[in-house]
């Protein structure tokens, strides 16, 4: 158990983590970009409230300043390959409903659409932002979810063993969670 | 692949998570205290920044403003018993380094002490908060990490093969990675 130290930014701790896909209205355009992106936290209960964090060097930035709304979309496993395309291309350049042939779901409550494929997605409209270091976290708040009925349980929690979340590892590796290790501590829940 | 839609706080559609253990000093009982966050994210890579929700009302978030500085602490599936206590425990009522034999190694940079079983730690100056509807987005600057050295391969990222990371699912209920799916698609890394 002995532990050795090293110096920030070589060691990647913070990963799995949830991949979150950000949608977001690119009006000039006429579509809608979606980014991968790892740096995402739910920030808020009441009101319910999501951070995600963009560089501002990035597109889709400049397109959630614009629209003043995004959308948050959670994928399968099997979902690697195209979420890593969707990092990989620049809404910029290309459109990547086109391109990777994305079936979208209208908006519930707002104006962006969110992705048909996404085992839960949420509409979140822009009420806050913080520039912290190279990033911006932009606070959204929660006004709808879309999600698969066989996704989660009666008190809303994801089952894993019917669906496979796509969690990112750093370095282009994904991975999921496994559903034989769900346990329920003692005095929890 | 049909989709409902549901109402924000029906659906915890945000896990799993890394389970955060944020270690702070408690001065006046000459002790640290140690509380489990699901709600926590990277913030920025240059500076490098981890943010950390708290509640208010909590113990700890009242420790962080004091003490100005917070460790971050990452457990195995293995620990999930003694988190969930760390959760249940108020360090208000209870020394929980005491109560739980929790094994601390000497800070590095700061002042604050790291959990000696963590696969991998770090400490953080506090540099900003923000209050965020019902919780405080508390920003640290990662001064130094400590870390097994099996944990992670030679690029920093983590080997899921060697350590199983502690997830948070929901209820109560944790789970961990699988290693047998980790994936790299094409184009990426």
């Amino acid at each position: 158990m002995e532990r050795i130290t090293s110096v920030p930014g070589s060691t990647y701790f913070y990963y799995p983590r949830l991949v979150c896909v950000v949608g977001v209205l690119d009006q000039a355009k006429e579509t809608c970009n979606f980014a991968p992106v790892a740096w995402a936290t739910p920030l808020s209960s009441a009101p319910p409230l999501y951070g995600v964090c963009l560089s501002p060097r990035t597109y889709t930035h400049k397109l959630v300043l614009q629209a003043g709304e995004f959308t948050i979309n959670f994928m399968a496993h099997d979902d690697a390959g195209i979420v890593a395309a969707m990092g990989k291309l620049s809404g910029r350049l290309t459109d990547k409903v086109k391109e990777l042939g994305l079936a979208l779901d209208p908006p519930d409550a707002l104006r962006t659409p969110t992705l048909a494929r996404a085992y839960a997605s949420a509409e979140c409209l822009l009420v806050a932002r913080h520039q912290l270091g190279d990033q911006t976290l932009f606070a959204g708040e929660v006004h709808s979810i879309r999600h698969r009925p066989e996704a989660f349980d009666e008190a809303g929690v994801l089952r894993p063993e019917r669906v496979a979340p796509l969690l990112y590892l750093g370095a282009g590796r994904y991975l999921s969670a496994d559903p034989a290790s769900v346990v329920s501590p003692a005095g929890t829940g």
